[in-house]
């Protein structure tokens, strides 16, 4: 039931000008929430996603980033997930390829989030991430913009739009 | 497999003026590590002790401190302990109780933090802990001393040794 992974990840993530199909796209709703405040050392994020659950480590980091992960039961999720009040995000993954091969996931928000969709494309290096030419359905490229971090969509909501807790 | 605790501990702990008879005392080999750094939001501790391992969630205070704990498997643990490095130690603790009854936790650390001993008493409320008069054998009150706590020991050492890391 442990599987574990120590990787690192190069990713890039965009807004979305235009969604592409969804009915023919692997679909899994995704809840997550983070224990670890902005501006801890390290990340511990909760997520359970299509029934499975996982406990992840990230370090800081931009483009490349340190991360550790493991599967978890419903139990242990459960004795933790209290620990993530109000740095919790919910959201529907789809899983997709580009013509050329690349694979994307694509984010669809729900609840405090909708209607807010960001696609993210993995890649085996950096040069790689920063040769890639994005589809036309793509968006501005919000890598570097922190404010879009899962993290921070959790703690913070959509940027630019008002505070949505007190 | 899952054992998840949530408690609120209120605790004292001390340095140790004369160590008492170990012999009759309950002994665990403990080794613990911590993931997050001195200044994060929370602490997040991995434990291995006498055979069973357990992911601990602490936040931070002095006195009192909220804890989630749950139990994991070695394959769980073994992939998470690589991100405790630098921030790590050991220790025999020895369970024992003193003769009004009230429980007490001696550890001997081992390793760089070698001769140090301290001795910790749990109680049900903060007037008990307020209340309670150490024995002859217990020494200088370090509770509100960071220096000695786990986390402080595990990345600075001894308090008043010199650094043991360059």
């Amino acid at each position: 039931m442990t599987e574990a992974t120590e990787a690192v990840e190069i990713e890039r993530k965009f807004l979305v000008a235009q969604l592409p199909v969804l009915e023919e796209l692997k679909a899994k709703p995704v809840r997550q929430g983070y224990v670890t405040q902005a501006g801890d050392s390290v990340e511990l994020r909760l997520r359970e996603k299509g029934g499975a659950f996982f406990l992840t480590l990230k370090s800081e980091g931009g483009l490349v980033r340190m991360e550790r992960e493991i599967e978890i039961d419903a139990a242990q999720f459960e004795a933790l997930w209290p620990a993530t009040e109000g740095r919790r995000l919910e959201k529907t993954r789809y899983v997709g390829a580009l013509p050329d091969g690349t694979g994307f996931e694509l984010d669809v928000f729900t609840g405090t989030l909708a209607p807010l969709v960001l696609v993210e494309v993995e890649f085996d290096s950096a040069e790689a991430a920063r040769a890639f030419t994005p589809p036309d359905w793509f968006g501005a490229d919000v890598t570097e913009d922190r404010r879009y971090r899962n993290r921070a969509l959790a703690d913070d909501g959509v940027p630019g739009r008002p505070e949505r807790r007190g």
